[in-house]
């Protein structure tokens, strides 16, 4: 892999460049901004690397899929991304502006410059140097990009399922990965599902003058107490029935939790807190966060936020509220139990909207695409027996993608633990993103010859 | 008063003109909004009544009182109003622009028509038609219109209780007052105090994928889990120690409370609701409405509200809280309850801001303002006997202006059950407006002779 490694040396400069110009380009899934120009800039990424492409319509007027075939062989592997990126607020938070990818000792900052156009990037730029030094591809890739990841993949399930030939592969590699807090190189079998609503209240015609807070409905108060009704403040979920669906981890999970060096003094220094909630600490944590679901109150808002006093009783309120689901949660099992929950406390009154749904999805890891990534980590990261995570804790569509199908799948790349996804100053370390690259390389040497 | 009212009667229109034009000048106190303006709008109108007028600057580049006095005699009235009003959002639920006063079928739509221009423009011209008809007037009046009122004249109260000269007087002329939903003219006699506060929770160092929330602390959760301790679903409060200061209604309170017609159907309609909380009804109702203490959240606010699904876990949450305070509760032993209990529950790392404070205060029925009142109710609305509130449930500064100077004091107005004070869609009855001119006519009458 001399030439390969030498290739990428020589065009770190030209590669970072043309990172940055990929991720100018804002694609927000939740208001639409840039989705289609995004599109056409991933689309003209495949087809520079010789692919054919297809902008695949997954729902009419709803972000187009970037379908790119490149390669001959027996084996197909499938890659997953998304081009589409989270939205940007609280914009005021930002220190450079999160379309305009900016520098800053050895990071690249910017929306989606590690989830998830960092990944797309790094992979192209790999296939790019091993067609320039390594000849051909040595089986045939299936590259699936969509546009909607960060608003739940709406419409890529029926899709999916409908079209499982262009699906169909030996392995998958999946959209993110990355690094530990100590360098070690983190793959990933699976990931959890999601259910997210919208709650809403509405309590009278219209806001009211707060003195009629004696005797009058207040829907913050109503959403305030529908939502204590859901998880009690030692983080136990109380949704009736919920918890008598979540699969324990098995032996062979369980084996894997134990082999991970869960970094949990940087990690909750990267957070800013001193302690996990739920009182657990160390592996218990560690088990925690990837085998048990959650109840995360992603927004919410009612009545006044402005500046000053405001003395208004509200008559609306509206909660987003997610749900993280293990193997065997379904968002259906779960959307089900959420309704009937809120009808028997006495909530029947508050509405619940679906925004999102995804199933959870594992893979077992003897699998060749898990071992193939294993081994190309070790060669790139020598100091470090690379991490295998079961699952993350994170979404995405592994089920209709990949695991319905019955292709497994790993994640690897660049990110790390401080890369603020989702979040202000989302960032990618620069170096990270190179290994990842070279990973990429003995990836493809690797999964050809298994 | 035959030609008083005749005045009246042939200047509706100029008076209608000159009301909304008085109302088209936004003084909004919660952002300073046009505060200047209307300071000098409301001099211009005090001047023009052959006033002597004061600017009082109550406290550096803060909205300052207007103070004029005008008319000799033994006795004096004080007035208080106040020139500022309630933000103005939601805009998009008004049907006319707040700051454009529009009539439709017989009432004026605006911003601080009915809380409170509408009650300095019936008085002022009122004056203007005493003055014009009936000669000079037989008291002193001073007539005290602050500009901070509906964010709790934070500066007041060391102003009011360091000048008691300009305050003290023999009754009170309050800010506002009107008709129930039968017509029947409301007089009242105090209003509640009011405690508004800030809680504001930070769980991390920022915000992070929502994955974090099976170990990482949610703000949002937090603040909702402290809001659920400070009251129950039944809508008891359950701030430790707070009821035990609670002064129940006195002989005199209840005797005017079972003389209320309390128009519970049409006031439910109004409100768009089909009962009260708390399961009270008639008599209950209204005796917890104007003796209960309320805990209202007035605003929450937390992570993602846009548009679509964000799945963020949010590392700020913030609500506003405000307390409707009934005699004996002090703000500053609510303040202090409030703190106490949040320490006591677990929640000691929630910041309290205090966004505003007043004391609650009221008069005894046999003053001679209020029969003053009382008598002018009769003359103009003989139909009805008018209906005495021992206190209002909203809230004013009743305490620094009138009580603690041992001034009675009683209130009267234009307004009506429908006006969505504080809400869009403010409005003023016209026919009421007119009707409250005539009375404050008979009102001067009677408190000269008493």
């Amino acid at each position: 892999m001399e030439t390969f490694d030498a290739y990428i040396e020589t065009h770190k400069d030209a590669f970072i460049k043309e990172f940055i110009t990929f991720a100018s380009q804002p694609s927000i899934a939740a208001t639409g901004e840039g989705i289609t120009e995004m599109a056409e800039l991933t689309r003209q990424k495949m087809a520079d690397l010789g692919a054919s492409v297809q902008l695949l319509e997954i729902a009419p007027n709803e972000p187009p899929v970037v379908y790119a075939s490149l390669g001959q062989g027996d084996k197909t592997l499938l890659i997953y991304n998304h081009y589409d990126v989270q939205p940007v607020d609280p914009l005021d938070l930002w220190e450079s502006p999160p379309f305009q990818p900016t520098l800053r000792q050895g990071k690249l900052y910017g929306r989606g410059v590690s989830d998830n156009k960092g990944h797309i990037m790094y992979r192209v730029q790999a296939i790019r140097a091993w067609l320039a030094t390594m000849g051909d591809l040595p089986f045939r890739i299936n590259w699936f990009i969509e546009g909607e990841e960060e608003t739940g993949s709406p419409h890529l399930e029926p899709f999916c399922l409908a079209h499982a030939d262009l699906l169909k592969a030996d392995g998958c590699l999946w959209e993110t990965g990355g690094v530990d807090e100590a360098g070690r190189p983190v793959l990933s079998l699976g990931a959890k599902g999601l259910l997210y609503v919208e709650l809403t209240v509405q309590s009278m015609s219209g806001d009211q003058h707060s003195a009629y807070g004696t005797i009058a409905p207040n829907a913050a108060w109503r959403l305030n107490w529908a939502l204590s009704s859901l998880k009690a403040p030692d983080e136990t979920i109380l949704i009736d029935g919920l918890m008598e669906h979540v699969l324990p981890p098995s032996d062979t999970d369980l084996a894997l939790l134990k082999a991970i060096p869960f970094e949990e003094e940087a990690l909750l220094a990267n957070l800013g807190i001193k302690q996990w909630i739920a009182g657990v600490s160390g592996f218990e944590a560690l088990k925690r966060h990837l085998f048990q679901p959650t109840c995360t109150i992603c927004g919410i808002e009612s009545g006044y936020t402005g500046a000053g006093p405001k003395t208004v009783l509200p008559a609306r309120a509206k909660a987003k509220v997610g749900f993280r689901l293990v193997p065997n949660l379904t968002p259906q099992t779960v959307a089900k139990l959420l309704r009937q929950h809120l009808d028997k406390h006495g909530f029947a009154d508050i509405q619940i909207d679906l925004l999102s749904a995804e199933h959870p999805g594992k893979t077992a890891p003897d699998a060749a695409v898990v071992q193939a990534a294993i081994a190309a980590a070790r060669e790139v990261y020598p100091k470090h027996e690379p991490v295998i995570y079961p699952l993350i804790a994170g979404t995405g569509p592994v089920w209709p993608v990949a695991v319905a199908h019955g292709t497994p799948l790993v994640c690897f790349g660049a990110s790390y633990p401080g890369a603020k996804i989702h979040a202000p100053n989302e960032n990618i370390v620069l170096d990270n993103y190179f290994q990842a690259m070279q990973m990429m390389g003995r990836f493809i040497a690797n999964f050809g010859k298994r």
